[in-house]
């Protein structure tokens, strides 16, 4: 269980997160170099694939090194997104290219299908799921959410992304109730996990 | 003629860009807010389309009442780029449904014939191409690099984006030979342009 949102590059959230999609080169002094020395600290990082191969050698490059993993965003929550078809199909042969650093997907799925489809048969990855709200099914702004059981049990991914349905809008924030919300997340996602390994 | 970096994530560069991806709400919040408030020094800014049409609407709902323009990243020039078929189709589909906003493109060619295709005639956007170097073809690293002629006179984009053709690998940089290659750029633009015209 995990809360995210995408810190590294807003400034306004705690998790090791760059939504990172400029080429290879790029990429690389971005995870490296910068103000913010992203693989001096972040154990994991995602990457959209849009730039093809070289995004995940050129953070290959910085993050082996040092023990890293890569999670590339095969899919994404939002109202028509553009992550799909074709795209997810070479994200996911993207990361099974490159079993050695990248650790799994942000995704709304589990790829165990197109793994085998690519040739794949049994390679497992991490599924990474945001878009995960119990008391919202969307935010007028494209994004669309889902609850842990529609996530975990029925979509089988192992971890939900919990953004607003935690901090709200981030403004005034009450600690306790905070701490309260992460969790019902947490036991709910927990059930949910529970539920699918039951059935 | 431009020259463009990847400076508003890496730090390395100076020009206005913001390499988006995320979801509209959390776009939106990159854009006016956050360490660097982009909206309110840069008056063009692109983002990538994968999120789907709420990266364009909330984007917009900060930048409009600033007089700010989007360009979409439609096309990479990196090798195995999945910015190809459907997804550069839907990247057209997304900028000119908000004309009032998006004001062209980044890709590597004209998308005149994309938008004839979805039913917008006679509409024309500007073309803004990265990938452009006159001494090298490729990095090693993924990036894949065409000459201001193929670019500007066989490709027919409007604005040339060069980064290390011109300063390098940033180190050490002589200040009078960084502006003596930016004037081949810009005269080698110029004389594809001139071309373009007469041909």
């Amino acid at each position: 269980m995990q809360t995210s949102v995408s810190p590294t590059f807003s400034g306004t959230g705690e998790d090791p997160k760059c939504d990172c999609a400029p080429p290879g080169n790029t990429v690389g002094l971005q995870y490296s170099s910068g103000i913010y020395k992203i693989a001096s600290w972040s154990h994991i990082t995602n990457a959209h694939p849009v730039p093809g191969p070289s995004v995940v050698t050129g953070l290959a490059s910085v993050g082996l090194p040092l023990g890293r993993g890569l999670l590339l965003l095969a899919e994404m929550s939002t109202k028509g997104s553009l992550a799909v078809g074709e795209y997810t199909k070479s994200s996911v042969r993207m990361a099974l290219d490159h079993p050695e650093f990248v650790i799994g997907f942000i995704a709304q799925s589990r790829m165990d299908g197109l793994a085998a489809e690519l040739g794949y048969a049994g390679k497992d990855l991490l599924i990474l799921t945001p878009g995960v709200g119990l008391d919202s099914r969307g935010d007028g702004k494209g994004q669309q959410y889902r609850t842990p059981k529609e996530v975990v049990e029925e979509s089988g991914c192992d971890v939900i992304i919990v953004g607003r349905g935690i901090y709200g809008d981030g403004k005034n924030l009450d600690v306790a109730e905070v701490r309260a919300k992460a969790e019902r997340y947490q036991s709910e996602g927990w059930l949910a996990y529970r539920n699918r390994l039951a059935s």
